[in-house]
């Protein structure tokens, strides 16, 4: 209710906050019989990781999950997996900054006034450090999900937007550079661009495209939700975005019917994919797409103005180790929240027929 | 669970297809002592009915609501609200067309591949036609908000897009022309083009922007029950839409954090907006805004080709009375699920102090 | 979350007072294809019904039930299926004895304390009236679990108990009679108890045992939603209910472990159940039998002393027609809530392992 | 959904098996400022933990809780507590006797037929140390409640059953004696009894009384989520529990409605209290009380038939520590669920009226 559970039937609760002792979650509701791969976890958690590149914050966290319950000789029970990520870099800094005044952009000034009080370092629960704890779980939903293919890419930073379709991308090339853009001109491109930013003390926003392929006819629920509410609503709820649109999207606004309906082929799949996979909130078979839209991270290196706690102007200035542009890292959380999702709605999914 | 109640304070279940007995509601967790405007209701219903102006569908339907409990003596009881609008015009209608083929681009098909059949008169379950019930639990909402002040209104149809800021808007003009825009020139130049695109028997999609105004700081749950990421589900839980984007949104991305970072007031206000009165999740007490994007309406009076439930093609068109453009029908939608949205958080917000 | 709803997969959710307009419900994710039995559904409301036979009360109500949406062509669609009961027998009451005045042992006065004011006309959403759409939405679980067995029956009024072990009953005797005692002497000796203490004015308590057969293996979830913690909760939550034991019960606490322990036969049943078809909260594939305690129905047609609204003595007296003895209307209650459990579970046990 | 959760606002989430690595929880939903006792949380852990005294099992197990987040500076931030204790124990055991067979009315069996295989050390999810989670977290609810009292104490051992009515004991006996028995002279014989039954390798079964007091009025819903029927649910979800009864409970049966309502004073509490604190589901704000029944815990140490996998009758014995009656060390754990089920609706009581 608090708003730190996702999901129904495959369902997450996190904890955590930046700087305390550690972040982690509970998974309910995961099957049993999954043979677990704890590499391609940690392999998840590996591209999230601060320090990864030269274009993302270079704090060193070892982001190093361990599993207390719900996995026994190598394969999930069906019980609750426990996990959990000891916050190992927690101790070195210096806090003053934030403690009593207000970052702009930031959840400090809204946390102080909801809960009379914050736990301030590092953002405390409002830090981008809780999505980790999404990672491990969607690992593990892609474990489960199996024949399903999720891949997440970066298609915009700033105003450099890839405009190939995906169809015509090479997924395999997304981890080849730092970005995790699939177009490897575009891409140096843009990692040229990041640094620039980053020399200014400065941040720029950027676009996730996403597509999921092999999708079962029939995941997702009338009237409200929708797969495509779940999966806008499960984006929406990663740090920084501003927006998301699925198959033709803000575009399709400007179409007409006659040219936006997709048409029948023969075996039930259609002749164009205007509706992204999804009808009337219903997976049709086709591949999902859909893109999310991230702003410029706030903290920036360079000196501001702002308020503290009795409304006081103050001069301040971000310090340490920031993220340019929060995109690369952001990939695979998108993915995570992704396979969270069709996790869900394939359990739900048994469940909807008398005899079955 | 299977889709059909949205909030969970402020809960709404709907049932109800477009040709059965009756589509309705019940409302749980509506708090005691609101004095109800029934006429208030009406009118938001009378907003989002068929046959109301040249530019939507002809097709009539009194859209009458009778309250079966959880009012009494004009005062809501805190009991749950049970609601229902009888279907009056389901008898006459000829489904031949639809009975044994899908439309393209509508939800037949992936109906009968979940369910294993599907009521196919009207678009059954699947038919907007569900959303009046959603327009009468808003209402509601509307009526408990009391001091939120919440205007949607149309912003494009298909290239026809209005740039004025909506600080800059008049919004008691948007109830003065049928397409809802509340610039006058714009709408007149809309309500044409929407003529047009009606007599070639297509349709075409539109935006509409809603602003959410006296909010108080503190609504909206870190960290997935973010109150953009309820909005959004919200909003995209809504026939047709294809896109959702709050504050800045998509344009945001190319901005640099420097620039779009708000600056503080000294009192907790601040200067500009592109967080859209949203930070980590919760108001800030600034001015909630965002866009969402319909796709074309999907029923078009043309000749097409599609399949029969055996795969074989067969050529059909589009019969009786449509929406050429959904959005001006859509604007009291938009504002019934924000209402409900902001309703559920902000009685969720009472339960966070120990002190309160 | 305001308590009106039960069960997660098959959910209801109610509405209703006692003297509104009508009561009824949606139960949600009620599975497609199931072919509805509506004689079925009625009968089960007729045994609910009052007016039914000589030791109930002697209101008359139809209790018709008539289906808004959810089904089509006799069959489940698996979209929500809305209801209502419009209550008919409402105009007729005088109220002025409880309008100011708080009925000892009801639930007048926390109402007006909880809510701030109520809906007093025949207990409005306190009265056992709501109990009838349970019983609606029980038949359709009924109907969609259909090899399960459930089988509620009267073992105990005031001081008659009812030894006999229900493997020894004869289920179908359970409505040969209007006390619902499968046993016809203790049933007649019930009857004319029932009927002496109706001429006093009084009522009295009873115990309704059930017994739940042909249940599959592994129904019910660790650790809050065992089986038996579900029923037990679905129990309770009937109007009048104090108590509720499963298998050995409280009897069960006086037993030695050596004593209470079912052995094994070699295919996994057990010689004894004192478990209940029950272990660590899951289904064993045994018999389920629970007890469930009702107490003396509050209204007596008895002069009494009461307080009104500014806490002033007043005297009063029940009128009109009342139950002396709620178990035998109650039985159809009991087995409702039980298949609205089991069918919970059912389709929640389909989600459990990984391939299924 | 998997029934791992338990409380809608104030919500618990626990993982963990017995001989796993750890087992904890997630709080989410608990206020912030309040003032954390640790000392108080770790004593409600030291009244549940085993080798307290010498009528409980012997096993050493130290059950430090550690915390991970949600609490900053001493006080909870309302954000989400995730705990964890980790198992110190759980190496040195023998599992052969039950990894292959399973122990007569334990979950062994049905855990193997619901998901395919099962951690089959000590129990794993099964066993009763899950509950040491719910105590942690009980422990901070009791804290936020503060002006409620709760006090639960064991009332009878199998055939030594107290009579003394709650008001006439002195609570602050009840940690005075290793049985929890606050009748001094009934302890005594209790724990004697207790001795013999452990020196026979066998087990007994128990009552647990429970009392709160301070009630506001206006707690618990309609119709479902009954104040006492949630109270059911949260009492039968623990180990060994086999009844409930609140108020006049099962003895009630027996009276009749002219002795068993509850008169008004005229501040409105009642001369009696047959209800139990209780009305249509809502405190009345008179003492809550009410029994719980475990059944004789299941492992004896006595050579005892069981089945195998294959279903082969094998010999085996029960071995090492047990607890040769559960009820002494039971009793903070129905605290603990009473005071989550009270923190809960105390929560949701805010909700209710429009005005508040």
């Amino acid at each position: 209710m608090a708003g730190n559970s996702f999901g129904t039937l495959f369902k997450l609760s996190t904890f955590g906050e930046s700087h305390g002792v550690a972040i982690g979650g509970v998974l309910d509701g995961c099957p049993s019989g999954i043979e677990v791969d704890f590499d391609a976890i940690q392999n998840e958690l590996n591209r999230r990781k601060p320090g990864q590149s030269a274009i993302v914050t270079q704090r060193k966290e070892p982001d190093t999950v361990e599993f207390y319950s719900g996995i026994f000789e190598g394969k999930t029970t069906g019980t609750p997996i426990g996990f959990a990520i000891h916050n190992t870099n927690q101790k070195s800094h210096d806090y003053t900054h934030i403690k009593d005044s207000y970052r702009p952009s930031h959840a400090d000034y809204v946390y102080d006034q909801k809960y009379g009080f914050r736990d301030y370092r590092g953002g405390g629960r409002s830090s981008a450090r809780e999505t980790a704890s999404r990672v491990v779980a969607g690992a593990l939903a892609k474990q489960f999900l199996a024949e399903m293919k999720i891949n997440a890419y970066v298609s915009q930073v700033g105003n450099m937007k890839m405009e190939t379709p995906y169809q015509d991308l090479d997924f395999s090339q997304i981890e080849a550079n730092p970005v995790r853009c699939p177009d490897p001109k575009m891409a140096a491109e843009m990692e040229e661009y990041i640094k620039e930013i980053r020399k200014e003390g400065d941040t720029v926003g950027g676009v996730i495209s996403c597509v999921i392929q092999n999708v079962p006819i029939g995941l997702g629920e009338p009237a409200f939700d929708k797969l495509h509410a779940e999966l806008g609503k499960a984006m929406l709820s990663i740090n920084a975005v501003k927006g998301f649109e699925y198959g033709s999207g803000f575009a399709g606004v400007t179409m007409k019917g006659s040219e936006h309906n997709d048409q029948f082929n023969q075996d039930g799949t259609t002749k164009t994919n205007n509706s992204g996979g999804i009808q009337g909130g219903i997976s049709n078979g086709m591949d999902i797409y859909f893109n999310v839209a991230f702003k410029p991270v706030a903290t920036i290196i360079q000196p501001y103005q702002t308020i503290d706690k009795e409304g006081n102007f103050v001069q301040t200035k971000g310090k340490g180790r920031h993220d340019p542009c929060v995109v690369p890292r952001a990939v695979p959380i998108v993915e995570a929240m992704a396979a969270l999702v069709m996790a869900d709605f394939s359990l739900l999914n048994r469940t909807i027929k008398a005899n079955s």
